[in-house]
């Protein structure tokens, strides 16, 4: 059954050894970050410390947003149940698409669109405009801007800053300030969510567009899991589950320089 | 409604402030890794670099094994038949079940066992051999040793060597080489695994066992997104997947070093 | 690789021919109801049409109970975010556990119980009086009686008349009505809910117990492809979802003999 | 909180009463089939016994395909590693998609546009020879036509059959009859596949167009379940599943005749 013989470029396994695009993993191990693993496994190319640590800070930033988001409300319902934690992650999973959690790569594309018409002669704001323009013509949301609950985002103002510091700003950071004072000029004054952020980042930094919104989804499953074992550990089973009324009572604001 | 009002120790969300944890996250952002805090996330504790490091060290171990796992054979299928990568992976965390990627919290659970019953009238050697007399004696196989292709998984000696050289081995390691010793004196030689190795190591940080469990899931999402993607990039449509007539074509072995 | 060779019973594929547990599918249209089928698949047996009309009523039965089911507002929460149809009701299933829609199983189970210990010396009565007092002194609650919303469910009492007109009625049902009282004269008057009804007549219909669950979930795959449905169709994306607070607007009372 | 107040025309379900569509769902219990439960649920109306047996047919139609089929071979991967049956399934149908199962919904769209351009002076021949012309110039495959199995599905033969004999065939059946015609004046002689013969029937019941699909899904959910079964009971946990290396070792060719 020759035809059904395929190809795999990602892990080699042999007994007593295994590697990672070529790496041994117990090289890897102590040497690495999850993150910089993360990146190789999807990208094929190892990152530097510089950019491990600008990919901890994405990754950092979507952990969790709270109960009431619909992945973490789908997640403690399955829990809730009586599923077992891996079922209910993966229902929480299910409610990531369009509308909710998968802004990174459209925000990649219109930040590639931008970069493309760029040129010398051409310059980002102009570019920025002509984009900004077609959308509200056409009628479309421009993805990266705005929150339903957030004014100015701060996880978007520390990322910023991060990619500044490590030099790791590039075009795609450039492009989307760019696509927010566009649509300001417009009359419409935007914050810059995190999700756009993230993708102008992750642009930068090279990524495929469509593996823009997987990074939301691998920072989201840690969260996911601590939802649903609160859900567990703090809530009597088929509770009704109101998606707002809840407040929180976990450990007092405290910073890491206590 | 007020039966509803309901409580959360996670995430506090505010206009402009997001705290993990009680942490503002873009404070977090730049200071700590993914790794520490997936830790926060999950325990409420943050951990320090050092604990950090050697939770880098449990992801990366488990990022991918190779397209021929259960969970990637799932994913893959999945995304075979036009599936998005979000529901793919979902139906690849939905094949992570007792036999495949469960084994953390049980070797946690046993590793405990042994932990319990030492004291300093009741060495360790002899608290694992009576462990091990028990499963023998009841037919269950001992979660954490054996592999089905390593016959010595050099995952597990770099993790124990760097849980050594951090100051974090504990009670927990040591719980869980002596039911190695204890089995072999049994007849039975067989390699600590990797979740065996991660349970051991989690145990000592003092996780608790529920969550064990979830950290195979976390670091296995990203290698579920890389099959998926290649599955897109490389293959036609409602292919026939073999699940083991596949070789691998990837980046040359390569090293840290080179 | 001889040692992948496996086999299976259910269906046999040929060019052109296609057989379900021996039978033609192509025969079998038009002559055989899906409840039938259904049986068919699953047991390997083809039930007369007699049981297939008890099968139908049980399915009918729970086909739907409302948005506020758990599974329904998984279902809705997962397509409110932009998820595909097969991917939201998917979400659904995994909100169908332990403690939502799966005591037809247990149900069984307690039945089976109470009928192996009955015989010609040993009263039904006496050993529903048994298998009650068992589940009183440890603390365990007794499946298929209670509901949270009916007082007296309307499906049981139809769901048994129609065993009883088929002649399809018989030691399961017994049993069953002999835990109710066995209860109440424990001082516990409960209605026998659906889950118990419906899983009181499967076993009396020769169903393995561990397929009994399996029939809620093929009943409500269509209740939860309506309520997907209702959801893409009347809502704006990611409302907040209340999970009581909703009203019935769709077509008035009626009857078939209307 | 009044902005949350929701509107469902499903189900109502009061104390001791459950109304489907305005139904109380114990008056249809032992009155309607499953199927015709299943297209009240979908849609809103009741149909009569006729549609209901042809329902019937369709739903009989696509209840397995054997185990090499994506979805049942998803299904089987995750029950092979210790997953619930529910979860199990679930993962099975995020295998149902746009290259596998979702067939109907597209042949639904492309006979809706035959059905559109025809008129008295525009035959049906002419209107399918418009639309086989358009679909090969822009290269895209003509759904309801081929099967990578069968080169005449018994199961189209059969079903057309029944809607004729029933009364129930139309402008549907015709226009998937007249593009089958059509393609093979253009030298593509192709059988009507099963998922186009269903599309074609379920358009002449005036099924909305986007229900199609949750036929297949709806059908093939049962036969999910007993292959869930199946593997549960007959093969070893964490087994290699070859995709083709199967043989039917279940009942003999029997007939209803028999």
């Amino acid at each position: 059954m020759s035809e059904m013989k395929w190809k795999t470029g990602i892990t080699k396994v042999q007994p007593n050894e295994i590697r990672l695009r070529g790496y041994r993993v117990d090289e890897l191990m102590g040497k690495i970050s999850f993150s910089q693993a993360i990146f190789l496994a999807l990208t094929g190319e190892l990152p530097d410390a510089k950019v491990g640590r600008l990919l901890d800070a994405i990754l950092v930033a979507s952990v969790d947003h709270g109960p009431g988001s619909p992945s973490a409300l789908t997640a403690r319902t399955s829990a809730s149940t009586g599923a077992p934690a891996n079922a209910a992650v993966a229902a929480g999973i299910l409610s990531i698409n369009r509308f909710h959690g998968a802004a990174i790569s459209s925000c990649m594309q219109v930040v590639a669109e931008v970069v493309e018409q760029t040129s010398d002669e051409h310059p980002v704001s102009d570019a920025a405009a002509e984009v900004v323009t077609e959308y509200l013509e056409s009628g479309r949301r421009l993805p990266g801007l705005g929150h339903r609950i957030h004014t100015e985002d701060p996880r978007t103002r520390r990322l910023f800053m991060l990619a500044e510091e490590l030099g790791l700003a590039d075009a795609g950071v450039e492009a989307l300030l760019a696509l927010q004072i566009a649509m300001a000029a417009e009359g419409k004054e935007l914050p810059i969510n995190v999700d756009g952020a993230v993708g102008a980042v992750l642009f930068d930094l090279g990524l495929p567009i469509e593996l823009g919104n997987d990074f939301f989804i691998m920072a989201r499953v840690p969260g996911l899991f601590a939802q649903v074992h609160e859900e567990f550990d703090r809530e009597r089973p088929m509770r009704r589950i109101h998606p707002t009324d809840f407040t929180y009572d976990g450990p007092e604001n405290r910073s890491l320089a206590d």
